[in-house]
């Protein structure tokens, strides 16, 4: 298929070069010219801008920071809905808020196209080696037209309802990461000051009714698992900043439909205050210096 | 072995039964007659306190609401150190705070006797099928003789280090599980205001970073997991105001060494406020009331 | 002096009196006809877009919900901006964040223009009385210049700082308001539960260090301050929505350098708790309802 | 009269000085060989034991830092029920929580006597000074009886109902002084991050609707209150330790009647943190300094 890339960063240029590896024709379109010229090399046409890009594909992908990004690449002056064709499929894979999702979609829709929301997990490592799980929203038939497509850049690829909820059970989720590793840092902080054996007690809340991806794969406690960010002083991984961006997306989201987050808040200040520590650029889990001299 | 067994509770009772059954002479003590009578119908004997329990056995287990009972038991005119004899066991499966366990230690210490700390996990579920999990705290060599008796009551008999490392790791397993519970909560009635259906939200968290017992075993919402309380009204299970006496204990043991708990201390007043507003014997996954009409 | 006032809600519209009644010669502007017909009833001109409006006058006020007003009412094809002479005075009594304001700063300065952040307190009472307080930022001759208009609607004047600093004294001071009200009303329930008269309790906290003007001039508990919405139903005032909004503001400004914001955060959910009950509308001392049943 | 007074700490020497003052004939005790020197100096006698001292007195004024210690001086081999004649009457200046002021009294009944509470506020300088503010605590011919003996100590005595509401009237004023304190802090660092000048800030403040005894007595930033301890690197007032008993007070005694303390468990946490750090000895206005580098 015809598919257009907009957006090559550390995950963008994986997802398109597995676009490329599936035989797919691929157009990219990124600022950095450095980027553009890795995809080029590997076979990968440049277009001038997303205007140039759209008008010659079945398919745009887009994979942006923020929403405003996104923004800007569909609707300004050279943007992606300036030279769009009538029935093309846009999948937007940026972690964005549910709102924004909803306003490009009905852009879209007014362009005789459809535009579905494809948010990720499973990080760098996920992308490079095509194993992302994909939240999507969007109806049933988009879902199943998408989903050879996402196939070649991911393994699990999840229907998660109408527009926009690939965004909401993305933000659900990593509220719960969020939350989930602040207090397992507390708690293996806490064990570790009141004297018991960090591995220990590691091993019983594995086994036990607190064991939790932030607990069993990655403890914020060094050494407690091996391959953990923790285990090699919090580089790689998961940044705490990127954290913040998302606990910011969960907030505005609750604040929309007036639910309380307590527990997000919290979390989120606590990782804003690692950050204003200068541990931004650290995986979350270093979160755990807040309690630790570590 | 000849064994004395105080506190037949809801845990106690089933406890106990599986001591006998697997053989050992059994001595019980508790102030309900109608308990005392379901175990020496069981084939147990009844000792008029805990002062003449302990002069007829060899070991003697306590599993008791709160600390104030175990000093109670044990340090009172007809308690358990008015007739201890030298070299006898003392195991402490009550759930208290660490520096409780230790000052009763050193008590039981000055009269030539060993005390240990062996909290257990696995609810009344596991008490009655002999699962529990005990955390042990207490030295190798204390830990490796009772780990036969404390076989016959579970299957995980845990050697968590000194004496008090038991109740720390209970402790902080238990802080995990009230946090994640109320992040689980949150995010799944944030989820359901935004749209998406719980059941899908609930699969993608469950095999995501998300993922944990309060969301894949436990699930707060309704429906969600057909075995968890949630989907019958939050009958059963771990009541609110018995995990509202666990975040105290951690509290509490937070304070003693001066480390910051700020999920756990919010937690606790979330699940103080659904006991406020008469939850308090429902399973503690009701927390998510506080969040949606239901 | 030649005065346009754009957005004549609850606020601007007795304000604009106010500068009508100081004798200026005022054009003014809302989507709102029966609120520009009562200023027009009291001798005001009206313009049809607020591109209009400026090109008529020396000086213009701009009193808007949201950041996203100012944004339009400024940059529309119908705008402010479009129509503004070289020289023209721009003040902004919006409340909005400060980083908003220094970007409208800068597009007024391209146009020869100086453009001030004058947010007021003082509520829909001072309005009308023209007893404001504006906090002002910009620099010192522009305040010096404007502090004439100002007094004809407000009180007291105050210079801030540069520009956007009147927007930062305003946010932190609702930042305190919003923390001090939620402790009062959390210190007033907790006292009544643990039985003590509110009465003689707010008596004590006026006279002592707890004093504040949530307690002695707002106090949220029924029948303390016998003026205060509280006395009421919590009519009038000042609405949780609104304090919603501010706590809004201060949770952004606080991201935007990284400063935690603890207090404020929880205060923040609270509120919105307070609003998702339903409450929302009422005066913000009504958070008081989230701890007793009143 | 005869008085006894027990626990002569920084707050209970000069009280104890100022009954001397008073006229009144004063036996002393305290573990203290100093400072019971430097009453007896001043023309107190000294008892051997809580015992002996109760034996010889019409009234007991007891000053001690927790809980536990009153126990211990009332309940003990030694104490003061073991020699108190019917009729005395027993004053706890304490500030304990008002479930063991309760038990304290009907203890006292049992042997004929009255026992009220009447907390202090005003520091050690109010206590120096005699102008300490008595929050009493018992019913109303007791408090017209002990006024005239408290005014030698004080100069607000304030009747706050029955026994216990003493103690409940000061812990409610301290968890809204914990709170504001924190919200202080935290706003006055964020408007310093942000670029407004602190004194201008606190200007504002102070006369607006964030107005309160942290901002405009004790304002935690260094430089805006002359005489407050932030303009003094912390050193003297209230330490941040006794902020955190006062709390944890507050923290109980909420749990004693299931209200949530949200605002208030995590304040305590913030000052939990500022002692993990080691500014448990500073004022407790040094909060300030999780927000700030200073």
């Amino acid at each position: 298929m015809k598919i257009g890339f907009i957006g090559l960063g550390n995950m963008g240029a994986p997802m398109a070069l597995n676009l490329l590896k599936a035989g797919h024709s691929l157009t990219v379109f990124d600022l950095n010219d450095n980027v553009v010229r890795l995809l080029t090399d590997a076979g990968a046409k440049s277009a001038g801008s997303p205007r140039a890009l759209a008008s010659e594909v079945e398919l745009v992908m887009t994979m942006l920071p923020e929403a405003s990004h996104v923004r800007g690449v569909l609707t300004g002056s050279d943007g992606v809905f300036a030279g769009v064709r009538q029935g093309t499929t846009l999948i937007d894979s940026s972690t964005i808020d549910p709102a924004s999702v909803r306003e490009f979609s009905a852009l879209a829709a007014q362009r005789g196209c459809t535009l579905v929301d494809a948010p990720v997990s499973g990080g760098t490592g996920g992308a490079a080696a095509g194993t992302l799980t994909f939240m999507v929203g969007g109806n049933r038939a988009d879902y199943d037209r998408m989903r050879p497509v996402l196939s070649a850049m991911g393994r699990n690829i999840v229907h998660c309802g109408d527009t926009g909820t690939g965004q909401v059970a993305k933000i659900c989720n990593n509220l719960i990461l969020g939350i989930t590793m602040a207090g397992v840092a507390e708690a293996m902080a806490l064990g570790d000051a009141l004297g018991i054996d960090a591995k220990i007690l590691g091993g019983i809340i594995n086994t036990s009714t607190g064991r939790c991806w932030s607990s069993d794969t990655y403890n914020p406690f060094p050494g407690v698992i091996g391959t953990a960010p923790s285990s090699r002083r919090y580089t790689g991984g998961f940044g705490t900043d990127l954290m913040l961006k998302d606990l910011g997306l969960a907030a505005r989201a609750a604040k929309s439909v007036r639910q309380p987050a307590f527990m997000g808040a919290l979390a989120q200040q606590l990782y804003q205050a690692a950050s204003a520590r200068g541990d931004g650029n650290l995986d979350f889990s270093a979160i755990i210096r807040l309690y630790r001299k570590a």
